[in-house]
């Protein structure tokens, strides 16, 4: 039995949503904290924009010292430092300057550490002090934690996740209604899962981050987030889920990313983010509502899913919170190492072959389909399955699923077709 | 920049499936190890049975100290011990040795952990050295990592498992092809999946040894595995998993642990292994074949759900290996206070109150629903769905959903009630 050690002191850099959440937490689970790591945990400073205003919304309650001043919060002489501030400056010179300065750094920041993580390991890594970012990415599911800790002595080979919530929620809502893109954004916005500029979620740029992030640590490469190409599902339509449902899938927003072995054995990853036809038995499709859910495949584990809340003030605080307790029983070396060493080359996007679902309007005459199968077949590209279904107006609707290809084989076939309201979608495959 | 720091002395206890993985795999991916916590891996020590017999079918490759003594194992002066050989004696007693020496353990052994966890965890305590034990439940599954560490600052209401891949590959099999519960043991047998006997696996008993554990951890609170009443999938039969499907359920085997509180505020946790209806939207309902699932709600993260590989060698090392890594990146203290020090009484069986499916033979005469809707309504339970289904030979089958209601209740009601293969399964709520 050892003497009761030190309490450990904690500075919050941010006290909004996240932030106040955080201290809560650390509050009312105490008796928790205590148990795992033997230590108390003590708030030592806040830092906030506009001290002034905050300790009139706050009132006593926020007990510690609140600043706007980052001298003063390391002049507090914090162990740890939370970050729940957000942005990109002044936040990463305030975590360089933290971490420079050998005191470990626990961020909810997903634009920063995709952006700038690159620089921000090597600050920790050169200073020795801790950089955990749970609670970046998919809020409350410990997935950066199962990969660089569970899964440390294996090899990932690919990583699929859902990584928005928001065009989750979305797509749920368009396959279990039949709405339109508009109606559920629109619902989606009224229960403020979108914001009211969605492009950040539905144009897979909050995934794309989130990926660039989880990918860097999978395959312990950079990932540049600009690398990462996004398509998000502005372009879906209530059609694509009716039809793909038809064949047993369902639309989901996957964020890929894939060791690839080319015929020469060198090796690149795959990156993209996409809405893809997932089949209805595959683990990603059960995964309904502003949910995330991330799947691993690897040796010599096989494959491990996990699932929760990707988003939330509470549920990202519990994120912190269990990252704070990881740092209070760390030693200062572990972790540190940049995680990012190998630097895998990120594969061109014709490196990727799947099958692929084609949805669109011709005009219904004679010959239409023997046009497009031989625009297709000009291309080496089989067809798999066609469905085509005739309209009043002339028209007729043209579903068909390829046999593997490249995404730049199939829009050069289907270039010289004649046709309106296209959608092209790759496939998931169920293994 | 540090220096590099010394090899990490780690010591395997066993060297048969597990304790071999173990070995590869901290050879394969000794790059990754060194990547996480700056340290190389260096085995000093191997302990089994018969050295002489074990040289002979290993050959040079174990190039270590192959030993059947632990006082030899210990001279070699171990950074970290491994055990996987397995069994209660002399593991126990090893273990025990090993963690007063202020040596850190990691342990695959989930009746060991099950049964003597209270003890190992107080020698740890006591010594402050770290016990870590996530290969003994759920394999691959990242299970105990979650709860110690990412929820260590949360309040977990709920876990709901399924914890045995065996008896989950069985009722899949059941459920997709309409197989009798004797083949498709059979065939789980055939695939290696089920042994020989396969008490411990189809009457619930290894499901509830990894209960007790997981609830020990999530409530903080000793778990004797005798106090988990464990109702097996062996009366589980065809028409069971038919007429559930009917319903719009799925019938898994469901290891649940969940806060109770009382009019009085008393709390207590409700423990039960039991074969449950659960909706088809649920999480686990969607889990299939021989998988482990394990779904935890709390506050404030909500619900997380993650799935794996519940057992093999490989599977199981790969767990062993992310806790070594964790051992060796943690400060000595952390994690070594017994986690189990609130003692929450276990709840009675009748604390809880489910639906419950019942099916049955009845003779098929007039009256007969009316009879058994009587004998419910005297004990205050309502019947929510019914269905009856005649037969040729004067029988009818009835199957019906009951409102909430205590299992006692229930058993009490049917038990003046003439039928025959009569089946009564609680099912668990969707939310």
């Amino acid at each position: 039995m050892n003497p009761p050690l030190a309490p450990v002191r904690v500075a919050l850099l941010g006290h909004g949503t996240v932030g106040g959440s955080l201290r809560r937490l650390l509050h009312e689970h105490r008796d928790h904290v205590r148990l795992a790591t033997g230590r108390d945990v003590e708030i030592c400073a806040v830092l906030v924009r506009d001290p002034e205003r905050h300790r009139l919304e706050v009132g006593e309650a926020l007990a510690p010292l609140v600043t706007e001043s980052l001298d003063v919060v390391l002049e507090s002489r914090p162990d740890v430092v939370c970050e729940a501030m957000g942005g990109l400056e002044p936040t990463r010179g305030h975590l360089l300057r933290v971490l420079g300065a050998g005191i470990p750094v626990v961020t909810a920041n997903k634009q920063l550490v995709a952006r700038h993580g690159t620089e921000l390991f090597a600050r920790a890594a050169e200073a020795g002090a801790q950089l955990r970012f749970e609670a970046s990415v998919c809020g409350a599911v410990p997935i950066v934690r199962m990969l660089r800790e569970s899964l440390a002595a294996t090899r990932i080979e690919r990583l699929l996740g859902i990584l928005n919530g928001t065009t989750n929620y979305m797509l749920s809502k368009m396959e279990a209604t039949g709405a339109a893109y508009d109606d559920a954004l629109a619902e989606a916005q009224e229960l403020g899962y979108a914001e009211p500029d969605p492009t950040e979620d539905v144009e897979g740029l909050d995934a794309a981050a989130k990926l660039a992030i989880l990918a860097g640590i999978a395959f312990g490469t950079t990932v540049d987030i600009d690398n990462v190409r996004a398509t998000g599902i502005s372009g879906v339509r209530a059609a694509d889920v009716a039809h793909a449902a038809e064949l047993g899938y369902r639309i989901r927003l996957i964020g890929r990313a894939e060791r690839l072995t080319a015929a020469d054995d060198t090796t690149s990853v795959l990156l993209d983010v996409t809405p893809m036809l997932v089949p209805i038995a595959h683990p990603l499709a059960t995964i309904v509502g502003a949910t995330n859910a991330v799947l691993v495949d690897g040796d010599p584990f096989g494959r491990l899913v996990v699932q929760g809340a990707g988003a939330g003030g509470p549920e990202t605080a519990s994120a912190l919170a269990g990252d704070l307790v990881s740092v209070m029983g760390s030693e200062p070396s572990f972790l540190t190492t940049d995680p990012h060493v190998a630097t895998l080359p990120i594969a061109p996007a014709d490196a990727r072959r799947d099958r692929h679902f084609v949805r669109m309007q011709v005009v219904d005459q004679p010959g239409v389909l023997a046009t497009v199968a031989g625009a297709l077949a000009a291309r080496d590209i089989s067809i798999e399955r066609v469905l085509q279904q005739r309209a009043d107006d002339g028209h007729a609707t043209l579903v068909l699923t390829t046999h593997p290809c490249t995404p730049g084989a199939l829009s050069a076939a289907l270039a010289g077709v004649a046709s309106t309201d296209r959608s092209v979608l790759p496939m998931l495959e169920l293994a």
